[in-house]
C-alpha cells in the first residue's frame, strides 16, 4: 500500500498507472505536479489524480513514492526541482525507456542511489497525454526494473508490488543490458518506421505513395505516429546502444542488397525463410 | 458476364477472386489448373472453384479470361505453358506484383500483348493458401492495371469490370511507374520487416529479444510472415526499382545515424516531427 504517491508527468504513462493504482486501491492519495498546469487541471478534471501541486516542495515532501514518468531529457532537471524536498524514506522510480542515461543523471544530481529505483514499463502506444490514459495500460506488460548496488531489496520490492498491483509482470535487469534489448526492440523499429515515412515524404510522387499504400505499409508505419520529442530523447540519450544496432542493421540491409543486386535466389529465401519462421514463433 | 474463367495457381488471390465473382454472380464456371493436385482438390473441396483440369488443353482452350495467379518466378513457364491452348478471343490477365517483368514474359512467350492485359490486386495478407481464401478479400481495395500500347479498350473495360464485380477500385498506371510506387509502399517496408527480424535473429540474447518486444514491434513485423517464395521473386523481378528505393531508405537512416552520433537534437524532431505529419495524414 501506497499513502501519498507523486507523480510527475501525467501524460499516457503517469496518468496510466494513477488510474491502475486507484482502481487497485494500492494507493491513497495520489498528487501531481509538473510544468503544465493546464494539463495538471486536466488530470484532476478527468478523475486521473487526487490533486495537484504546482511547487515541487508541496509535491514531494510527503510522498512515499514520487515517480517519475517525463521525457528522458527532462529527467536530469526533476531530480534537481525534487532533491531539496526529498524525505530520507522517499521512494523514487521513474519510467525512462532508456536507463543508463537516468541512472546516472540521478548519481549527479541526487549524489546517492540507495532510494531511486530505475524502473521502464514496456507499454507505450502512439497515442499521448492524459486523454490518452487508460487503467489497463499495464495489464499483462512488462516493466523492467534495473536495480542499481545500493538499493535495498525491500524498497525494489516496494516498487515491484506498485506496478504488480497494476497488472504488470515485473523482471529485472541490468541498466546496460536494458538498454541494448530495447534498442534492438523497441528504438530501432521506431527508427526505420520514422525513417521509411520520412523518406516516401520526400518522393515526388509522395500523393501517389500515400494512395496506394496497403494494409501492410499501415502496420508497418503505425509507430512513426508516436510521439517525435520522445523519440529524440531516447536517441541522444540511448545512443550507444542504438548506434550500434543500426551498424548491425545496416550490414543485414547491405547482404539483402547485394542478394537482390546479384540474383542470389537462394540467398533471398534463405534469409526471408529464416525471418519468417522466427517472427511466426514469436506470435506464438 | 464471364462464361468461363480460368485461375491458375489457387492460392490466396486466385481463391479469393474466385470467391468474390461467384457471390457477385459474374462468372458461370470457375475451372483452375496449376501443378498442385491438392492443392486444386482442396480448392474444389472448399467450394472454391467448380471443376480443375490437370492438362493445360482442357484448362484453357475454352476459357473467356485466363486469370495467372502464380509467383512471379512461374509466370514465363506458366505463359509457355497456356499458349499452345489459347483462343485468339481469350483474354490472359495476371495478379503479379511486379510487372514489367511479367510484360516482358508475356512479350517473349507469347508473342504478341495484344489479348494480355497486365494487372495487379493490392491485397496481400500475411496468410497465404487456398484455406486463407475469402469472398471480400478485394473489398475497397486498389486493383491497378497496366495496359500495354497493344491492348483494346473493350478488354481492359472487360477486367476491370472483373475486379469491380470483385468489389476492388480500379486504376491505370504506366507498368515502370507501378513498380516504382510499389517498390516504395510495399517492397520496401517488407525487406525492411525482414531485416529487422533476421537482424535480431542473428544477436546472442535472441530469446530475451523476442521477449521483450511489445505491440509495436510486433505491428512493424508483421510483414515478415509473409511467404519468403513471393518476397524472393519480387526482389529478383522489380529488382531496379527495389534497389533504388533501399539506395535511398540507405541514405535517410545516414541521415539518422549521423544526428543521433552528434547528438543533432533539432535534426532529430525535425526529422520525427514531419515524419509523424506524414503518417498521420495517411491515416485520416
Amino acid at each position: 500500500m501506497i499513502n501519498r504517491l507523486c507523480i510527475i508527468g501525467t501524460g499516457l504513462i503517469g496518468g496510466s498507472l494513477a488510474l491502475a493504482l486507484k482502481k487497485s486501491a494500492y494507493c491513497k492519495h495520489i498528487v501531481a505536479t509538473g510544468r503544465n498546469e493546464d494539463n495538471l487541471k486536466k488530470a484532476l478534471h478527468l478523475g486521473v489524480i487526487d490533486s495537484y501541486e504546482l511547487d515541487y516542495a508541496s509535491a514531494v515532501s510527503d510522498a512515499d513514492v514520487v515517480f517519475l514518468a517525463v521525457p528522458l531529457g527532462a529527467m536530469r532537471d526533476v531530480f534537481e526541482k525534487i532533491k531539496p524536498h526529498l524525505a530520507d524514506t522517499t521512494i523514487v522510480t521513474d519510467a525512462g525507456s532508456a536507463k543508463v542515461s537516468v541512472i546516472d543523471a540521478a548519481k549527479q544530481v541526487l549524489g546517492k542511489l540507495n532510494k531511486f529505483i530505475p524502473g521502464h514499463p514496456i507499454a507505450g502506444i502512439e497515442k499521448s497525454g492524459v486523454e490518452a490514459a487508460f487503467d489497463t495500460l499495464f495489464q499483462d506488460r512488462r516493466v523492467i526494473l534495473t536495480p542499481v548496488a545500493e538499493n535495498m531489496a525491500e524498497d525494489i520490492e516496494f516498487i515491484k508490488s506498485m506496478w504488480k498491483s497494476a497488472g504488470a509482470e515485473v523482471d529485472m535487469m541490468e541498466a546496460v543490458h536494458h538498454d541494448l534489448i530495447l534498442a534492438g526492440t523497441s528504438h530501432l523499429p521506431h527508427i526505420l518506421a520514422f525513417a521509411l515515412v520520412d523518406c516516401l515524404n520526400n518522393l515526388d510522387d509522395v500523393d501517389e505513395i500515400f494512395r496506394f499504400a496497403a494494409g501492410g505499409f499501415r502496420d508497418f508505419t503505425r509507430i512513426a505516429s508516436s510521439d517525435p520529442v520522445m523519440w529524440r530523447d531516447i536517441c541522444i540519450e540511448n545512443s550507444d546502444a542504438i548506434l550500434s544496432m543500426m551498424q548491425q542493421y545496416q550490414n543485414e540491409m547491405q547482404k539483402l542488397k547485394d542478394a537482390i543486386k546479384t540474383s542470389d535466389s537462394d540467398k533471398l529465401l534463405e534469409i526471408f525463410t529464416r525471418a519468417k519462421q522466427a517472427r511466426d514463433l514469436f506470435s506464438m
